[in-house]
């Protein structure tokens, strides 16, 4: 397009949608005007984008006349407002789990699949963080030999349940520590019956049960997956866990191939691939952890290692800012390529 | 025996030697006589045991004389003054890493290989931790269908580290919630050259590196598994974390078996296991978490599930306390085995 967009903020209040306007700054991503949407709850709050002041507006289908692009933080407002958005001419990037699923719907990693964009209708779903970040590590290994299996345990930040999942693990961890009674009221999931604590704790359900008494988290990483790398006899097994971190996940990743590779070959594809960063010295005790890959941009990978008896496996650790790659920053990058691209008119 | 038998805890003053006395009340352990030992910078300490005051006493050769059973806490004092009490006709039960692989030296969680017990000559090893904790899970399914193949990722609380961990981890966090920088001292490893913060992060690292870029921590969950199923066969893989939970170990397996197994029969084989607890109710949103199986004698075993694309492969979660099965009730255990079984004299 020859002018800059016309973008809108749904969501702009909460954590994803923060994030959103920290990164338009940083990046200076192009703007002929920006709106600042929210459900009506939110609507009347004044946020201060690239130093102009903006009143967050409620979100109706109407809000997106004229507009092009439209950055979805997330949630349950989606359903309704995403084909609204869409039948407007807006170019719909959601980051809930609304759509991803959809046939209809590219689900896009720019890095990993940015050639679904094309065939979008409208809508174009922004993958699960927990997803994001593995493929980060696993797609430069996809493109040396087709990936056969995958086991990963994954290590999640509070900040994948937003900002009350942040503000939770700091009320309770000061609880905790002064004596006093931890009251969870979000962690697992806030729809769910019961809650508990997270601080100085472990919860190894994120999401609803689903399935074969597998999550909701657990078989997005694998539907996902298979519909981004375009291969669903992929074995994947996912077991994902929540834990006391405040923003970036981490991940224990098994991973098989159709091939032998060696480490050295894993770790330049990885390090050659754009968004992903090998951080692997284990002489010099150099390897990801979630408090330095905070506020990042790319997902670092360490631990790399062969498996010891499956000469086709290798081992890995991914840590990524959940936030920002797994959310935020993977669905303004969709944006950016689209524009890049001359693919927004 | 038939007097009570004279007891040595060697690192009386630690974590594991704390602990050993709490379950020595709690499970009222039989003794004619206690001696509280330790390295000299502790000797002179006082502690009370079943309401009567003990000075802790420099540990010496000469401390083991007359003494039937020594609970050694760990550390480095074990190597050389195992072999010490041995001579003297102690049976040292050891939490140190320095005899577990040592083919003369039985390697032993009471439920798992009692059988093991009766080859000793002096010294009993007690394994690692997350390999107590795993085997507490897996012994059971492994009675069922041999195990081929294990893919582990841990989930280890700082208390492995000891009391210098446990206060590691408080210190932090309080900084951090203050706003104030930490100052890591002791994990990963407080011999380690670089120490990184744990609080709000994980640590993938355990232990120093060993082999083939894996760390002595992750090699020992696949040594000392071989050890005590005798089977070296069995193809284990383990990626072990650090995370900022005080006392329970966490760990997410994969397990495969010759044979198809199902979730019932695992189940039923976990819960009448010994020392295992099934916690595994998906639609009541029950499986373990470290907060609650802490300060608890059993390893909980939840997320019992098949693996989506091999039927042979069974994925769980099991956490059990750190400190307790993890160390010094499992050593008490080997001791409480042996006094049933006359095997002290």
């Amino acid at each position: 397009m020859t002018k800059e967009p016309v973008v809108a903020i749904l969501g702009a209040t909460g954590a994803v949608g923060q994030e959103f306007i920290r990164l338009i700054e940083e990046r200076k991503f192009p703007y002929s005007k920006l709106k600042l949407l929210a459900s009506y709850r939110s609507a009347g709050k004044k946020m201060t984008v690239n130093g102009e002041e903006y009143t967050v507006e409620e979100a109706k289908p109407e809000s997106f006349d004229g507009v092009d692009i439209g950055l979805f933080a997330g949630g349950s407002i989606s359903k309704e407002l995403g084909p609204e958005a869409a039948k407007r001419g807006c170019i719909v990037i959601d980051n809930s789990s609304t759509f991803r699923m959809d046939p209809n719907v590219p689900l896009v990693v720019p890095e990993v699949n940015p050639e679904d964009i094309a065939w979008h209708k409208g809508i174009i779903a922004n993958p699960n963080c927990s997803t994001i970040i593995m493929l980060m590590a696993l797609k430069p290994i996809h493109d040396l030999s087709p990936i056969k299996r995958i086991i990963v345990s994954t290590y999640q930040a509070v900040s994948g349940a937003g900002k009350e999942g942040i503000d939770e693990l700091r009320d309770e961890t000061e609880a905790y520590l002064k004596g006093e009674e931890m009251q969870p009221k979000i962690l697992p999931s806030k729809s769910l019956p019961k809650h508990y604590p997270i601080a100085f704790n472990l919860i190894p359900q994120i999401d609803k049960f689903v399935e074969k008494d597998y999550t909701k988290e657990e078989m997005k990483m694998v539907n996902e997956t298979h519909k981004m790398l375009h291969d669903d006899s992929i074995a994947i097994t996912a077991t994902t866990v929540r834990v006391p971190v405040f923003r970036s996940h981490a991940e224990s990743v098994y991973v098989e191939t159709a091939d032998e590779l060696t480490v050295d070959a894993v770790r330049k594809a990885i390090d050659a691939f754009p968004g992903a960063q090998v951080q692997d010295n284990p002489a010099e005790m150099e390897y990801p952890m979630p408090l330095f890959t905070s506020e990042k941009y790319d997902c670092y990978v360490g631990r790399i290692r062969k498996d010891l008896y499956n000469p086709k496996a290798i081992n890995l650790w991914v840590s990524g800012d959940q936030i920002r790659k797994g959310a935020a920053l993977n669905a303004l990058q969709i944006a950016e390529y689209m524009l890049a691209h001359d693919m927004i008119h």
